[in-house]
């Protein structure tokens, strides 16, 4: 028998009473320490809960599993994590191997650093799209930049989780807000999408659970120059927010800006398309018509002017479909509208879309 | 001073050993009953652990919420809830009530039913695009389908709550996951966009923490017919999967079907539009130069082949743009190459869309 029980955040109290029966009952505990969420004081803590002494255990060997899984093959085993025990995919693979061997599992679950960080932050669990980790690397922010912009398309909120390392000695590391504030700043200078700027609202978790806990939330221009000390950390981007969690930003976190909304003028490019040609293709169309007025060669004319109608329904047709929500239709007539006065244009060898002389 | 304390999921030893110490040092502890989670003999644990009497009170107690404020200004209360207590809107809004009257407040997080759900599922926290409770109403269906079919097409899983509801008296009422699935098929019916279907793959969790929790994985041929028990249940419509979650759906759950990606065959409207058009439109050039070669009238002869020739390099930089990942662009230059060869088909009077008879 393997169970699986989560510590919960904060310390070795957030264990459950639940938990200790179970824990008392158990021929072997280990306790995994690759955070350094569990201290020594932990340990020592639950050492009398239990009444017998809990074996602190590394990363690699969780990672490797062979011995736990052995010792579960013929007596009671209980693995305490950080936290709830099924975050971790390397919890999950151990399980998997488990049940695969015919050991019996079963998982205690606690609260997460997650989910924890995201009440604390004030904001509704369901109106956050997917979340992400944030690495050092510059290269992985573009991703990371990506999914604010997919999550802000749809009025979302994103869960910034940063990037945390320990080398099984030393304290570990973690990313800190100021150089992911910095990454997403670069990003943004290449990508120019409006996503990321000083002017973006987003909060700032560090340290949830433990007795320093710290939670901002403000613009970045008033955030970027903090000191938001030891980690871990996690940063929201804020999209369209109800009062309810504007109301909480204020009373829950130390807020320096009023929260805002960084989904607004945030638009598709299909969007972002059909604003920008339909207006330009009007003045074609117009500038076209002037063409054909003056041109001394009859042949062709009267057809042509049907083309030039056709364009201006079809660059309505753009406009409502936009309105309609149906930005693919109104690109795909924007671009019509537009190959209508083209294959005029290379008939006639005269270029419609610059402003007359 | 008022205290927000999880009892986690599974009973009251869901509660930990830092929150009994918190709740024995209150004057006043209620304990909110408005799903049957916690039973009387709950109220009788968590009274023994704590050495007084919890007071049980309904939800519109809470929401009212000015008894508990009036007695949070001169003592110290706590109100223990179900699961994580951060996750219910009700609970926030009291806490930022009581903020702004000077009530020092804090929260013991605990298991939330919602992650505990994700991980007894086996799937990744990180792989979940918006969440999203489907209620009885037909009406609320579609808005859910959409967002099945947005977490899709970024390859993302979509958990369902369901709704819930509770009158303060009698049984609970559970909306049942095959209800979930006959609304949804309904709307696949109308909106056919293969979002769902007999063949998707999803998961259903019922009573997660409870004894008799189960989660059973499979296709919905599979699921249809099955009786879930009662409630509350989550459903999970499962996007893109690293191999880690299929051999955790297999080993953790009941699993009727091999786990498979539903985001396979859904594409974004604006490919669909490509992979559509495109050989169309091919074929509408190929067969409007017949016409011009067969033409009597020599009059814009040449500037029209010219014309053909430019749809024919838009069509493929469309397939170019597609194949680059922007169908935004991809669409544009389809219908401009739509646009050219159509001007032609106004000045010539013949349909080169039909094929030749």
């Amino acid at each position: 028998m393997l169970w699986f029980v989560g510590a919960g955040i904060g310390g070795y109290t957030g264990i459950s009473i639940g938990a200790i029966d179970i824990l008392k009952n158990c021929d072997l505990v280990y306790v995994e320490r690759f955070t350094s969420a569990l201290q020594d004081s932990d340990i020592e803590g639950l050492n009398s809960l239990i009444g017998s002494q809990v074996k602190p255990v590394q990363r690699w060997f969780v990672e490797d599993g062979r011995e736990i899984m052995e010792a579960a093959k013929s007596s009671r085993v209980a693995l305490i994590t950080y936290g709830d025990p099924m975050m971790a995919t390397t919890h999950n693979e151990l399980r998997v191997r488990a049940v695969r061997n015919s050991i019996k599992t079963c998982v205690l679950h606690s609260a997460s650093g997650l989910y924890s960080t995201i009440g604390e932050m004030g904001l509704h669990v369901y109106k956050f799209g997917r979340m992400v980790t944030i690495m050092s690397e510059p290269q992985s922010a573009i991703s990371v930049y990506n999914t604010i912009l997919e999550n802000l398309l749809a009025g979302n909120h994103t869960l910034l989780l940063t990037e945390y390392r320990y080398e099984g000695a030393g304290d570990p590391f973690f990313l800190d807000p100021q150089s992911v504030f910095k990454l997403l700043l670069d990003i943004e200078a290449g990508e120019k999408q409006q996503v990321f700027s000083l002017e973006t609202f987003a909060i700032v978790a560090s340290r949830v659970g433990q007795a320093d806990q710290k939670v901002i939330s403000g613009k970045i221009k008033s955030l970027v120059e903090l000191d938001f000390g030891k980690g871990p950390h996690s940063i929201a981007v804020t999209g369209s927010m109800h009062f309810t969690e504007s109301d909480a930003i204020i009373s829950f976190t130390q807020n320096l800006d009023p929260p805002s909304d960084n989904s607004l003028g945030i638009t598709r490019v299909a969007v972002q398309m059909v604003l920008r040609y339909a207006p330009k293709a009007k003045l074609a169309v117009q500038q076209m018509r002037v063409f054909l007025r003056e041109d001394k060669d009859p042949s062709g004319g009267k057809g042509m002017f049907e083309v030039l109608d056709n364009a201006e329904y079809y660059i309505s047709d753009a406009e409502r479909f936009l309105n309609q929500g149906k930005p693919e239709l109104a690109v795909l007539s924007i671009g019509y509208a537009e190959g209508l006065v083209d294959a005029l244009r290379f008939q006639k060898g005269v270029n419609p879309w610059q402003p007359p002389s």
